[in-house]
């Protein structure tokens, strides 16, 4: 038997756990200190009512033979997807049921997807970028090719006619660079997809963090994307179910590559390859979406968006180049005194007990860059800002 | 952009799909009739008071900051690997905890875990048996190749050292055919793959059903099995699990192929394209294995076990050959008067209401075979056996 040869060409650490891994060695090294965690994008704050008593009432269900579920549809309950057309709606999207599938994150269906799409299509990949999109292509042996994403085009790079690529990862407001594409901005890739024939696939995981009206919280906001784009989003930063796990994902009758309709092959690679979301999970996002959840969830991420307030006030007060902290839940800045990502990672941890992710992990444009996170407590957000203005006021 | 070709090659329907189809299709011209499942393999009774309890505490724990959980481990948390871990040793097979990585399923895991191996191996897989195997390696484009399981070698193919396989399903107690491999059977399995480098995927999904003590529960009460299999194991038909999604995959450190530990390949390929079971899902799945957890499963798979002796009863009464009942919750039976599988299918559903499924849509040794299984109610268990005796009693 041969293994997947292509898994010998990734690099040898996935970004987080090399970071989980200074961490803990310099915890044991020194298990007196207090750490602040400001780099993986995981929440803190609990589940809202609405959710939880959803899901202590689903639980009950699940005890009663009346109200008890088995198997359930492969691409998620109706009741739930239902809930995520009228969302889409809100923004004047109109989605047909069947084109709603209810994952377990984004994460999964990031991943899976690439199931239904051949290896030979080469793939444009923003760099920096969430390094998922990268490592399960190479894992797939596909040919990929970067688009530089820098302070020269405002961390947004735009179609280039020269380049050809059949497969575009776009993720807006982007992990980590922060920055939210337009709509003129976005048709401009769509018009490129539809030229080229290529397909989008577009991650809105921090879409509920979209505060200027004006700009996309879908790609299908743009007219003709539902003809080469397909759309991923995660209730983790929206609702806080980095743990609980729940996501949909956007796959509309209208694709059609090679006389395949994408709908269909998603449908029958779900079918075979996965067993749906638990009703419990299902349940819990239900009550996201009703008016109680809307409500609780919105005062969430008010709370995360005055940590980033907090965070972006002291960048700019201590003069620390900063982009990001208003459509998104990251701070994207520059490493002061021109270090690397990894060396400002080691300081911090080692003289402020400050956690955050160096840029340099998610592509070569991030060298010397370093993501910050809103998602801790107001307090320790405080307590770090204020190592921050101990570390680098002087400077 | 070219979608993966492979799907072209699928057969049309997956063989449940196509049950519903001609359920709902006749329910909707005859809405007045009562229709018996004992199809798709679903569980009827509801999840165990001991489940209920632990999701309801999980619930509550999410809604708290002190006990709130957000980003687990991808491979599961410790609390429930360390069940497992327990469970194998009650039958002498020592894990390591790493060695346990929990899935939402081993379908999903099934499907995935053909990430890691090369599209160029050989497939050996038993006809008839579970649709999954046989499409998902479809989807990859591998060669595969049938063991003919059939009444001359008690369903149960053994390895010929003519046929060269590098992948190998084995099913036990197995999906249809529901016979269980003994231990020196296993054995053979074994010595052909260490001695052919081969790997043997291990569906162990009916393990909870082996009822007589000398069978083995897993391929790793062979000798050797470490080095040359993978297992793959659910709670679906275990504790009810179907609609609540948790299982278990068991990749041997000792697992080493063309110098790469499969162990460590399996690791990435979770942490790149997934994100861990949701919390409460686990918090239910630990549950399970507690002494009252325990006490309440099996309880419920006694009560499974009588709709077993029920059926097989009738059938044996009636003079309708079958098998199983005994170590598995399935009865594989030969349609009476020479029928095709899908005319008994027709013919059941159409005179008596009653819904099993096709052996035909297991592989071609399954025509002629149907498949009924014991997890409906006991009412209906009985209801639907007085159609038989009603149809059939009579030849």
């Amino acid at each position: 038997m041969i293994p997947n040869t292509n898994y010998g060409k990734l690099k040898d650490s996935y970004l987080f756990s090399e970071v989980a891994r200074r961490v803990a060695e310099y915890s044991k090294a020194h298990p007196e200190k207090e750490i602040i965690k400001m780099g993986i994008g995981d929440v803190t704050l609990p589940l809202c009512t609405a959710v939880v008593e959803a899901m202590k009432k689903a639980a009950e269900d699940m005890g009663k033979a009346e109200t008890f579920h088995g198997y359930g549809p492969e691409q998620g309950y109706d009741f739930l997807r239902e809930k995520i057309k009228a969302y889409y709606a809100e923004n004047n999207v109109e989605l047909d049921l069947n084109e709603i599938f209810i994952s377990d994150g984004a994460k999964s269906d990031l991943g899976n997807i690439l199931d239904i799409l051949g290896k030979d299509n080469t793939v444009l990949i923003p760099d920096p970028v969430y390094p998922v999109y990268v490592d399960t292509n190479v894992m797939d042996g596909r040919n990929i090719i970067y688009a530089d994403a820098n302070e020269s085009n405002g961390f947004l790079p735009m179609p280039d006619e020269k380049v050809k690529a059949d497969i575009i990862y776009i993720c807006s407001p982007n992990n980590p660079t922060v920055d939210v594409y337009n709509i003129e901005q976005l048709k401009e890739w769509v018009d490129y997809a539809t030229a080229n024939n290529s397909l989008i696939l577009f991650d809105s995981a921090y879409e509920s963090f979209v505060a200027d009206k004006s700009l996309p919280r879908s790609i299908f906001e743009v007219e003709g994307a539902k003809k080469c784009a397909i759309e991923f989003c995660s209730l983790s930063k929206t609702a806080g179910f980095t743990g609980t796990r729940c996501g949909y994902t956007v796959v509309s009758n209208e694709l059609v590559y090679d006389g395949m309709k994408l709908n269909k092959l998603w449908l029958r690679r779900q079918t075979t390859k996965f067993n749906g979301v638990s009703y419990i999970v299902q349940k819990a996002a239900e009550a996201v979406f009703t008016p109680e959840g809307r409500k609780q969830i919105a005062e969430n991420i008010m709370y995360y968006r005055e940590n980033a307030r907090i965070i972006t006030n002291t960048l700019g007060e201590i003069g620390i180049q900063y982009y990001g902290g208003i459509n998104s839940p990251y701070i994207w800045l520059k490493c002061p005194d021109d270090m690397d990502s990894w060396a400002f990672f080691d300081k911090l941890l080692t003289t402020a007990g400050v956690i955050g992710t160096p840029g340099a992990g998610f592509g070569k444009n991030g060298e010397k860059y370093f993501r910050l996170t809103a998602f801790s407590s107001k307090e320790n957000t405080q307590k770090a800002m204020l190592k921050f203005k101990e570390l680098f006021s002087a400077k």
